[in-house]
């Protein structure tokens, strides 16, 4: 192991970088070593982007997305319509759908999504709020933009009732092939769904 | 993009993150919303790491190592043999090299290879405070750790020759069957040095 040879600051820069996603014991060493190569213009800024990022990013209240503000950007964004909530489990979700500029309307974040597995019950998700949020006046429809797992479509279920008897639209998003996909790979789920909801050309 | 959506703060935390080796800008987002989620285990104590190395870790100036201390802790560990000075690129190959236990001795950490192509000259490297060293009474052996490249070989034989004159031994790693390795995929070179350098059962 390192620790023998590099200080244990090092070691412990070393174990803490390979707790990020994406990065193993290995690629931690190499992240590591090109940090201390690269002090300057990386070690520095990326320490300071971190203690800055960790003084100022708060949760906004209203919605559950990270940002510097409460409300945050987008929920305080008047160019946006008011009158759709997109629905997500995380907040990587939410800048994904954002990335697509497919939709420009306000997001609930849940935090998670229901598993009975993992011990994630209804309490321990954002709903109270999303009930709250879909029960405003001017709120026409709630597009639940839920991963296509097991998990997330249980989910899905539970605010459809959850909103059953609220005046809004509860929508979900289209199955089908992605754009890019060859059908010999795909699965008989996403197949089936594409065919029953094939569109006219 | 994410800019749009997150404040500058996490857009910067991003953007630094995604010039580590191993993260591109996808896995860069993923682990800064990591971080964020993991802001008392994971945020604060990374960015106190990266601090701390910044604040202590110094380059060996007998050996080029990165450490917490000048001499490093290698160069004043009394129980390695001193008679033998091991040669390398770059630190992450003394890593890797005590990782693997094969060899206590001394190190010698270029800081590179000769590289016409990217203008690496002699003097870009660490071969003066090579040659004093291996003049050193004492020093018997000069192990040429690099990397089996192109750069790394012609390295290797320009330091054989900058030795030439001294008494010591001077000495490469051996060519051969990486453990594992299955004899169909490896190239002719490979196969050739596995042959010519076999050794008796």
């Amino acid at each position: 192991m390192a620790q023998h040879v590099a200080g244990p600051e090092i070691e412990r820069l070393i174990q803490l970088l390979a707790r990020l996603p994406g990065l193993g014991p290995r690629s931690a060493r190499r992240a590591a070593l090109h940090l201390i190569k690269k002090r300057d213009t990386l070690l520095n800024p990326l320490s300071d982007a971190m203690r800055i990022a960790n003084e100022r990013i708060v949760v906004c209240s209203t919605c559950g997305n990270v940002d510097t503000s409460d409300p945050c950007t987008i929920c305080r964004d008047g160019k946006r319509d008011p009158s759709i909530l997109v629905v997500v489990e995380d907040v990587s979700d939410l800048w994904a759908l954002e990335r697509s500029g497919a939709v420009n309307a306000k997001y609930h974040v849940l935090g998670g999504v229901l598993s009975p597995l993992d011990g994630v019950r209804p309490e321990h998700l954002n709903l109270d709020r999303l009930v709250a949020r879909a029960s405003e006046p001017g709120v026409a429809e709630v597009i639940l933009a839920l991963n296509a797992t097991v998990d997330g479509q249980t989910t899905a279920h539970y605010i459809t009732e959850l909103l059953g008897h609220l005046p809004v639209k509860v929508t979900k998003l289209a199955h089908g092939v992605p754009v890019g996909g060859e059908l010999d790979y795909l699965d008989e789920g996403t197949l089936s769904a594409a065919i029953r909801q094939r569109t006219s050309f």
